[in-house]
């Protein structure tokens, strides 16, 4: 069983300031053979009574496995996915039950399925993993979970996690001060996902304008609109749909060729809509979009908002780490809220410059959980500003992130991506049967190209070869995913048919895994 | 400092499979003195090139300071919180600063860092921890978590997550089926937190009754109401303000004195608002209110949704665990969708009964993401069921316990959580100074109860009296707040002034925990 090359090593984590708590002889002689499992259950754990030993030698076994798996993630050689289809994994493959039981099994087992996940997963962490915005692993973010889970305490109040809520807070106010909002104003959540924040977004803005929504719903209010462009995540849509003011209602604003909105579209959108009896309350920015990695005109769109009384979020969760770079920030400006991705998932927030409306939004006071005569300040106690009650604590890991790498770490990070990306685009001029999506430079690290295999290179531009060119990303995609040396996406977007989307979020990501990607698909796709 | 007495140890983690990527010679002998991280930075850890052992260094010596964290939360003698007020934290107690720098700090400070937060935190997981509900450290679900963070992957699609997505599957399916439905219905999601599942419940219900909600909004829908008892969670009007039903239409049914629905005044309260020209819709049940842990009669509650038409849902977030007891689970019926919590933070499911209903309702289908054109069955890209687009996984845990416990182990833990209510309750009635809020014996594990101090048992019931002993629990928590000795929640209620609540839901906790409570009381009070 390979499980025991991996419990084959010398551990020994007994001695230290826990010595009175019993170790056992096996274990205090500083090497020992590897325990062994199979006989032993959870009941054989803390909390059970003396059993600090055995817990420990278990947790120590997974850290092996998961020290090996960290390991491999980084090396070239190692397989991006082990690509399985869902009936074949169902099926149990070498074992690997999915099927819980009625009687437990031993640790042994689990450590075995442990192992199994890990190795029918993605390794989202290897250097050629390029499909999705989150990619990598940070050693410093993962210490940060795994203290948080074993920590496992509440956002809700003070009481319960002191110091992650006053971390929040500290992290809350030097994000507001990156984005350029003053000390005393700004506030905000960490929240689960960028899709929730960009809710946050759009229920307190309607908040705003309309305090009287929360408890009189929407049926006593005008027909609300909001703006968003055609690029931009469809979170917006999704949102609107789920705080009842529908998704027609959300009005999509044209781009330009680069994927950016156009501000004169904006303009005539929201007066169309004010035609039609609608009220525009809402624009949403984007600052990075999904696909293109496209920068909305923030100063443009924020001088339209403020002729017009219109709230102005930035949904910044892929571009927002351009702002750690003195290189790239530029690129954003003063708004009304703003949301982030940044860390291992999850971690979001979203920040709104109007201080206590988060508060007066959603609280609801209950008594149980948010007393007044509690022994301590209790406007610390800021559970009630979220659309949650009980809320992870996603804000540990990033925090802790923030120590290791300092605010400049975070920058030179960020521009490494971005020259990651700008190799990309050059070679991508360079090589034969590549095609750029756009012309133009990236301003994120997302990077947008065809390959045209030999076979259609000879085709005119129009519906045929479309049709043929269409197919092609699905299909290099599917080889990709069976021999699992890299993984990229591809989508269609509007009138362009499916092309590839490389993006850069991985620290591990060198020059040479982006020649690996364009030979791979060269050679996975030259007979097409 | 501290750091070093966890360093001191004697730890080798090289050996074994990984020998080839470069062990150092001090691991190489299997002893070693301990890494000096004063000069370490993140930078020289993975994915930087040859910083394998470093890496395995510095996440075995977070291991170290994690397991000593575990085995010290489950000795009584250890203290359940060291409190400090908000503005003491962040003078930095001890040197520790949670302001965030420009430049990286070491990974020894960063160590240190994660000792503060563990010493500063409150230790949930304490057997004298019982001012949650949510209690107690699972060693198999914190297991779980670190590997689910070091997977660090998203539950929108099978390409990305392959096994979590087919564990969410199982699990669901196994829950459905201790719920009562059968193998073909039956539909669910992990979410974040039970308010959130709480909302699914009431966003679906809409859909399902009103579909044109999803691109119209509640500006198309008639004015609806919704249902739920005096003593439900507060996440029902929260989840109707953001909606846009607005709270005012969430009507309040009331609860004998149990806290159990009355369903008489369920059905009148139907008639009251159709008769106000409001469309009811929806029903929420409560298997085990937050402060009573009160079972609302479903039976009833179910007859009258199915006469009437209306939705029902069950939230089953605190009580739902006794479905898994077989001396308990006769408290649940059939339902239209319900709602459990379990495991670490965080851990909630929604289930739906009707199949396809979540995805009709959510889904917008973004190309991006969602290709149709993928080279496996696409069903299993469940992420568009939800109201987020990234999804944290949060199932990995949830299955590993199970594995680990099997359903029988569920069972006997909750068994045991209800034995130690059951000898509160008794002991409440036995001593001097306790009197019960509700006279009953427990249904859950919830037992509310007042501490009267000597210097009151002689007062009338009246006014002075209860303006007085609303005082008594927030004087005595202050003061426990101040021991760190143990920590239980308090609460007014309706017209009860403010009292006790314990909840048992910490396996680590015995009857001796119990005692001391009581004793701790008694003495922290009896002078008041």
């Amino acid at each position: 069983m390979d499980l025991f090359q991996l419990a084959d090593r010398i551990i020994d984590c007994s001695a230290g300031s826990d010595k009175q708590q019993g170790d056992s002889a096996a274990v205090r002689d500083g090497r020992r053979t590897p325990t062994d499992f199979s006989s032993i259950y959870s009941k054989d754990l803390l909390p059970a009574s003396g059993c600090d030993e055995m817990t420990k030698e278990f947790l120590q076994e997974l850290l092996n496995i998961l020290l090996a798996y960290i390991c491999k993630s980084s090396r070239r050689s190692a397989k991006v996915l082990d690509f399985h289809h869902p009936h074949q994994l169902k099926e149990g493959l070498e074992g690997f039950s999915l099927e819980l039981p009625d009687q437990p099994e031993t640790l042994e087992q689990l450590l075995v399925d442990c192992r199994d996940t890990l190795k029918y997963g993605v390794n989202t962490a290897h250097p050629r993993f390029f499909n999705q915005l989150s990619s990598g692993l940070d050693v410093i973010g993962v210490a940060g979970e795994w203290l948080t889970s074993t920590a496992n305490t509440n956002m809700f109040t003070y009481e319960v996690s002191p110091v992650f809520i006053l971390m929040e807070e500290v992290l809350l106010k030097k994000m507001q001060s990156i984005v350029g909002w003053s000390g005393d104003e700004g506030d905000g959540l960490f929240c689960p996902g960028g899709t929730i924040s960009n809710l946050y977004s759009i229920l307190v803005a309607r908040y705003y304008f309309h305090p009287e929504v929360k408890a009189r719903g929407m049926g006593a209010l005008p027909r609300l609109a909001l703006f968003t462009s055609e690029h931009s995540h469809y979170s917006v849509k999704k949102s609107a749909a789920v705080l009842g003011i529908g998704s027609d209602n959300v009005v999509v604003v044209k781009c330009d060729e680069r994927g950016k909105m156009i501000p004169a579209d904006l303009e005539s959108s929201i007066v169309t809509a004010e035609q039609k009896g609608l009220v525009p309350f809402y624009v949403n920015a984007t600052a990075g979009t999904t696909v293109y990695g496209a920068f909305d005109p923030l100063d443009d769109i924020a001088d339209i908002c403020q002729r017009r009384d219109l709230w102005m979020h930035v949904d910044a969760a892929w571009g927002g780490g351009l702002l750690m770079s003195d290189r790239h920030k530029s690129l954003f400006c003063n708004v009304e809220s703003s949301q982030n991705d940044g860390g291992p998932l999850q971690c979001s927030v979203i920040l709104i410059k109007k201080r206590g409306l988060l508060q007066d939004c959603n609280e609801l006071g209950a008594e149980y959980l948010f007393q007044r005569d509690k022994p301590y300040d209790v406007s610390f106690d800021t559970g009630d500003k979220s659309i949650q009650c009980g809320r992870h604590v996603d804000v540990f890991k990033f925090w802790l992130m923030w120590k290791a790498k300092g605010s400049e770490g975070f920058g030179s990070q960020v521009n490494k991506c971005l020259e990651n990306a700008e190799y990309l685009y050059d070679q991508l001029q360079r090589r034969t049967g590549f095609e750029l999506v756009f012309k133009n430079k990236p301003e994120h690290s997302n990077v947008c190209f065809w390959y045209v295999p030999p076979s259609l290179r000879s085709l005119q531009p129009g519906p045929d070869r479309d049709t043929r060119l269409h197919q092609v990303a699905p299909c290099i995609k599917r080889r990709m995913m069976e021999k699992g040396t890299v993984l990229i996406g591809y989508q269609p977007l509007g009138t362009k048919v499916n092309f590839f989307r490389c993006v850069f979020s991985n620290p591990a990501t060198q020059q040479e895994d982006v020649d690996f990607l364009l030979n791979e698909i060269t050679r996975l796709g030259e007979d097409l």
